[in-house]
């Protein structure tokens, strides 16, 4: 089988082919320009590929209704000329497959589930922490859409006693995103997060924020994995420090031996590597061509 | 059709038994005692009542993974007596048909969801606000179990700037529900909830928490519709301070209309009143009943 997949970022696109097993055969990355050169690039890659479904993990806000009449638009995004793109009915006049449709993280989720390191469960929870804060939940089998769809990234976290940095999110200052995302540790410490060193304090407020962040979403979901992707999470010496966080702020509550024996494969990374948001939108074109 | 329900309270056990429409035809309720005695008059309630299948939402910690060994068990739960109890099989020994089993606090989101606030949606959130702080999740049609069960009562909120209280959870001091269940509030006002006036300044730092964790519900699962139950909520005068808090603390992030413009319709008492814990019980069985 040959299932399009399509990571329609805000920064580049990235499209490939790949099959039922999650392999990419072949893949190409442009930058996102203007909504209408971006989507002739799209169709132009694809049009000898021979495809037999396509999946579009998109950046986002983005309409996930299918009673809606905005249902496949990009929506509200402040990137000039994407406010209220009809992305997916664009790339479905040019192509007569089944389409797969869902946001980026959510659909990192599912091929995390897929063929990643949630393989075979029902649930996780992906984050994605670069230059904003992304969070897929996946939960009893379903990308969880709901009203619009989860935009964990901003949730509300407590501030660390020693970080008096005002957060850099227009909309809500100090949440997570606003503190913990790659402009925020770029702003805080006047230099990129990847020139900083593996012992600056920058570390210990930054697991400080996720690990909150990551208790909260435990308590209020209990997913049987939670995946720490992005750029940020490149800082391998993040991971032990979020798991202790996320034990200190738990404490014993949740009694799952996942959490409290063996909380390094539970808080992972992801199994796909930085494949996982490519491989998400091949696992949304399977799940389409297989009429789920 | 005649459907069993319990409603297995921590403090009390509310058995009845109701009809597809939701309705209760008949009710009993006794003090939590014992597990073997409050079974016991379980048994002896639904003796010959002709019940064609029995639902039961459950105080916890319980298990709900069917491959579990403790599938139906209550397991690490303080209450003397009832750690490691085997509540549902020691039921189905009794009764000859089809059983549903979760929390109460999903079972009353399902049941708000089958014929109360949330009916013919796919998605909600419900807390329950009194002696303790519940939460059930619905989402995509499904109650939120994964690795054990959502425990929502306890995710971590910032501190309200004129708040010195400690908090009375016994493992995270002051989570939501260590600041803002029922026994919080007594013990920081010196007297019980009820006997604050409407405009007691306690109210306005208990809709600070509320709508706090309410708004990063929200953000992390963009729920239908958010339902506030238990006893706490009695005081209706926190409706309209919880909702100003969501709106505060999201600021026209989520751009959906029921929360920009319409969150009275959004933010709501139980369409079931008291009976969404008996109720919600009720939908399980006739779920069961019904194969599902």
């Amino acid at each position: 089988m040959r299932i399009g997949a399509i990571e329609a970022g805000g920064t580049k696109f990235v499209c490939g082919v790949g099959n039922e097993e999650g392999i990419i055969e072949d893949r190409v990355s442009f930058p996102t320009e203007q909504p209408e050169q971006t989507t002739k690039n799209v169709i132009a890659y694809f049009q000898d590929k021979g495809v037999e479904a396509i999946g579009v993990g998109s950046f986002g806000p983005i309409d996930l209704d299918p009673t809606s009449p905005l249902y496949g638009y990009v929506t509200t995004t402040p990137k000039p000329g994407w406010a209220n793109y009809p992305l997916l009915s664009t790339l479905k006049e040019a192509f007569d497959v089944p389409f797969g449709w869902d946001t980026d993280v959510n659909a990192a989720a599912f091929g995390e589930a897929t063929w990643g390191a949630a393989k075979g469960l029902d649930s996780c929870v992906y984050y994605t922490i670069g230059t904003g804060v992304g969070v897929g939940v996946y939960t009893e089998g379903k990308m969880v859409h709901g009203l619009v769809h989860p935009e964990g990234g901003h949730v509300l976290t407590r501030r660390h006693p020693e970080d008096d940095f005002a957060g850099v999110c227009p909309y809500h200052g100090d949440c997570l995103e606003g503190m913990a995302a790659g402009p925020a540790l770029e702003k805080r410490w006047k230099v990129k997060g990847s020139e900083l060193t593996v012992d600056h304090p920058a570390w210990t407020i930054e697991a400080f924020y996720i690990g909150q962040a990551v208790a909260s979403a435990i308590l209020m979901l209990s997913p049987k994995k939670i995946i720490l992707g992005g750029g940020v999470m490149h800082q391998e010496q993040l991971f032990p420090m979020i798991r202790a966080e996320v034990k200190k702020n738990l404490n014993g509550y949740v009694s799952a031996k996942a959490i409290l024996e063996d909380i390094d494969s539970y808080i992972v990374s992801p199994g796909l590597g930085d494949n996982a948001g490519l491989c998400g939108a091949l696992a949304l074109g399977l799940a389409a061509a297989q009429g789920k």
